[in-house]
């Protein structure tokens, strides 16, 4: 993981003494375009099927499925405590396509540039996309790039759309899951949208808070080999947690009971949450998912889920009822109940 | 095809009255953003991979080989003459799916949306991208919707990208030309360009000129049907027909001859470049494209696209040569020979 101060591109391969910014013509089709193309984006993610230099990659499949993402990026600050626009673009799609179980493989990279945008910004952006996507093993294979005038854009915004492919025999998915089923979450909440905002807002911690952006693929990976029966996974982004789960509840159309108090949240976030009135379960995670899976195979879920790193603090935190209400019920150590609610608002724009 | 005036989307799904504008919390993946996808998106585009709700769609294919590709969309107006924002988002990824040889199936949809654009012009926008979606064949299987502040991007900007099927036996691709290979054009240029251009400075021409933004899966699939052996495709989109001709030389390592009178240009096309100083070569098009394939079946070639209303007015424009000189050589009447060269800016900014 890089903030700004840890990323080291090597040398931007355009002169940026000669070109220092992003101009409309790295937009029109012509020979500033074909260059940015040429020499930044094919020689950094260089692979046979954006060498072909055609309108669309062309792919070979085997019979099967298929899973097909998109997300688009507009986070602000470019650069935050434990990430970059660019990893998080990677990421955020490879844990989309992990969340059906399928392994991701492919990735399409749009960008939207602002007229005057840095170049050296835009390339130490691609380097930060290039080792996100080596560490993922997903190939960049098609592009597409705009600019814009000045100030209708913020600098930069990614759309990164993928392709994985889901092992045979696997329906991980909403409509798989049962009643009874226990729920798991891959640690702690709220790291990432606590850690954009502070770093935008210029608020300081004790502690150093991280963003926890981070690809889940592995972590899925073990649990699939496990030949563990997951009936569904969620990765936690806006909205949090509990987005999440009244999605989930509404989607599977059976009620969730979640023990309030198993739910960890570190001190930064919690205090930073407690100062600014925020509800750290309704926070931005970009590297946290949740899994639902048959009571009788949590133990062995735990074990496996705690050898990978990403996930290495996963804790049991509820269960699926068989009730049709599809609500969200939290319990606290006293006893007492109540309902998740979907916020109608955002706490914290532009997170992702 | 549409413009400002004449798409019906029938009742927005949204009260208007009760939500005017896009604010910040539509993107917040609160309540607001489960409206918009649920109440607007999801019932635009019903589909059984929609219906799921899940993080990705996953999709059933036959081993082969599929097309993948990705355009961003951020043209300025967003209705045009002969078009708008949400069917140029479609035909654009149909047309690159397409110049493969593939039969577009699968389309995901990223919206970046501006804090106070009108909810109307969102549904009308959304109506015309399910039209064309229909027109074509294509599905949106899955979406991503973000919204940024007033004033950080212009309305709305929209990323398509597409999964397409390949049937067996093509490789439509830049490396299959052959020196000796007849180059076709679809159709008259650099409509699209010069009509938007129009419409964003206010001139007016003597007749009506509309864009040519039109999905060229049709002419495609007669092609592929009548077993041509096609070595090559590109739809002219910016940077016009210079930028594809001067691409393919390239990519392909051979030199291309242009007989240059044997380019169709209708006459307000014509007179609105000789006007502004552009050659009609570098102006944009959204439902044009070259066809390369052997001398000998130009002319079954020509008689099938002639009964397509996407390519009727098709021609022959010249021919690759069996030097390695990757040049583009225009020719005209009276013998004189010079090469066509990329430029290095744009002519016009944010046509597609």
């Amino acid at each position: 993981m890089s903030g700004d101060s840890t990323i080291n591109p090597g040398s931007c391969p355009i002169p940026i003494e000669k070109y220092p910014h992003i101009v409309m013509a790295h937009g029109g089709g012509g020979r500033l375009t074909r260059q940015l193309i040429n020499d930044m984006f094919r020689s950094a993610f260089s692979n046979d099927l954006l060498e072909r230099d055609h309108d669309s990659a062309v792919i070979n499949v085997e019979s099967g499925s298929i899973a097909f993402t998109t997300d688009s990026f507009v986070i602000h600050p470019l650069f935050f405590p434990g990430g970059d626009i660019g990893e998080l673009a990677v990421y955020g799609t490879v844990n989309d396509l992990s969340m059906s179980g399928a392994i991701p493989k492919y990735i399409s990279l749009g960008l939207i540039l602002e007229e005057g945008f840095a170049i050296e910004t835009l390339w130490q952006i691609i380097s930060s996309i290039k080792l996100a996507s080596e560490k993922c093993g997903v190939s960049i294979v098609t592009g597409d790039t705009k600019v814009v005038e000045h100030g209708k854009c913020d600098g930069i915004y990614i759309n990164t759309t993928g392709i994985g492919f889901v092992p045979d025999g696997l329906t991980i998915s909403p409509a798989s899951i049962k009643p009874g089923d226990a729920i798991l979450l891959s640690g702690d909440i709220g790291r990432h949208g606590i850690s954009v905002m502070a770093k935008r807002e210029g608020l300081e911690f004790e502690t150093d808070l991280e963003s926890d952006c981070a690809p889940l693929h592995q972590a899925v990976k073990a649990l699939i080999n496990a030949n563990l029966d997951i009936h569904c996974m969620r990765d936690l982004t806006r909205g949090g947690l509990a987005a999440a789960l009244i999605e989930l509840a509404e989607t599977s159309n059976y009620s969730i009971e979640i023990n309030e108090e198993s739910i960890p949240v570190c001190d930064p976030v919690r205090g930073a949450c407690e100062l600014l009135g925020f509800d750290p379960k309704y926070v931005a995670n970009e590297g946290r998912f949740i899994i639902i899976l048959p009571k009788e195979q949590q133990e062995k879920a735990l074990s496996i889920l705690k050898t990978i790193p990403v996930s290495s603090n996963t804790v049991p935190i509820g269960k699926t009822l068989n009730t049709k209400t599809s609500q969200v019920v939290l319990l606290n150590a006293y006893g007492s109940r109540r309902i998740l609610q979907l916020f109608s608002g955002e706490q914290l724009p532009r997170i992702c």
